[in-house]
């Protein structure tokens, strides 16, 4: 039996975010469409901030309704807040995602309030949620930045981020996913956290990793979190958006270097990979000048 | 307890059999001393080939006396046929590794003999081998190359691989390795052939594997074979060399952030990494223009 997973491209949100130029929203509309061609299942088009905060992603309403005409396609979101929130359920997003910092430091650098307000906004969240019709509710996710290591805090006990998984989920998020916001993860610690969040929350409701590729671990940890049956993993096309705490360093896993593993792999992503290597002409042309990552477009796919 | 990993550099024979440019002699003492110094403990100094083929190693011999001065370090070279070998001895190389290709197409093109007369070769070298005294005797390993695959043949088969293993260590060498020549390799197929590898000739005579970075996937395999039992692993200072194959494409999977990793997750290495990364200095004097690859250099270590 093949193994189905997931893949969830945060390009448009996470790589956007942190590069300084904007992308003309006809080019994300372009960017989104053809990786839904090319299978992706899930998108994470945008985040609903304040347009004065982060310009690069004032179109996320915008998107949102363009990705929904896409057939089949999951379309998810960022919110930093409950106003962000409304403005999703409003929008129609089918997935909503908070972050919360397993790091204090970093929860207040990140949205300026403290993880305890977080868990606060998350139950506010959850009841808006709630409140949808069922057949048009979104699903909610709590996404654990810094859980294995923060730049502001250095190392995070394990124990916090286990803690604030429970709390989360019983503040009425359906999942929690962990992330590798500063790509300090390495493979031992991505199973023994897994291990232990799966083991307090259910496996169901943590089945994602957001993952970096910062000092190259990021498919070794992507690995490692398969074999703890994670199914649903976050990259970014070209591994768009490096990393904002260090200049030159690159972020995000890259979507079409972890298909082409899952592929190889023989796990099924329903991803057509050399349609996907083609969307990189769009970033390309639309982002004159930026760095873009991955070694399967320069190597080629291998000989069948 | 904590596990040991042995590093073995292969940047100043494979990194730069792979570029054009010709290293003095003069920077490959100072590199293969400065890694010894970071504590790498074995390193591949060069191959005995003729120096009308790879004018970039036509001081191996030369580089063996020298890397024999440095203390505890296992000084290991290629060799082509068994001419290089009976050089290799006359050197004093601790390791002396034989390529054997597990694809006739590759083995032709790479070597100009065919498996079976390269098999031969191993049998005659084993020969030479034992006739060395005990105290100063070389260890002798076959590297099978292309064993995960061919950019000439495509898929090499399973059985053909295992079945060279078998017949390299019936010729007489005391090891063989799994080599990833042109990156076409993934976790399962590592885990799946090395457990067949070792099955049939014995953990302890294939503890070794040289994967490249093609693809991106050279961490996650090196987990894979980590994940067998495998404690040898071949890795070049900044990826040097990238991947013949494909021109501007990587190669060898990268020291600096292989050692990161196998700290990271605690696994012990013998190798200092800040004094592992001031050694890229010396390849980027002595080599301008050519790409030097890894994360973690750009990235810099995690606050601890």
């Amino acid at each position: 039996m093949t193994v189905r997973i997931e893949i969830s491209e945060v390009g448009p949100r996470d790589g956007l975010q942190n590069i300084a130029p904007v992308m003309p929203t006809a080019a994300k509309r372009a960017w989104i469409a053809a990786e839904h061609a090319a299978g992706v299942p899930e998108i994470e088009v945008g985040s609903f901030v304040p347009a004065s905060l982060l310009p690069q992603l004032a179109d996320t309403a915008e998107l949102v309704a363009f990705a929904r005409t896409l057939p089949g396609l999951n379309v998810a979101v960022l919110v930093p807040n409950v106003r962000g929130a409304a403005a999703a359920i409003e929008a129609g997003a089918h997935k909503i995602t908070l972050p919360v910092s397993a790091s204090e430091t970093h929860s207040l650098r990140n949205v300026r309030r403290t993880q305890a307000q977080m868990i606060d906004q998350a139950a506010e969240i959850a009841r808006l949620v709630a409140d949808v019709p069922e057949e048009t509710r979104p699903r909610f996710e709590a996404g654990i930045s810094t859980a294995f290591g923060c730049t502001l805090e250095g190392a995070v006990p394990e124990d916090r981020v286990v803690a604030l998984a429970e709390r989360l989920v019983a503040a009425g998020c359906d999942e929690v996913g962990l992330a590798d916001t500063s790509g300090y993860a390495n493979p031992v610690q991505v199973k023994r956290l897994l291990r232990r969040v799966r083991a307090t929350v259910g496996a169901e409701r943590c089945a994602g990793v957001h993952l970096h590729n910062t000092r190259g671990l990021g498919l070794a940890n992507a690995l490692a979190a398969l074999e703890e049956g994670i199914t649903t993993l976050d990259s970014s096309l070209s591994g768009l958006g490096g990393c904002p705490f260090a200049p030159g360093a690159s972020g995000n896993i890259v979507t079409e270097d972890l298909v082409f593993m899952l592929e190889a792999m023989g796990l099924e992503t329903g991803v057509d990979l050399p349609a996907l290597l083609k969307v990189r002409e769009i970033l390309r042309d639309a982002l004159p000048g930026v760095e873009l990552y991955g070694f399967t477009a320069d190597a080629g796919l291998p000989k069948a």
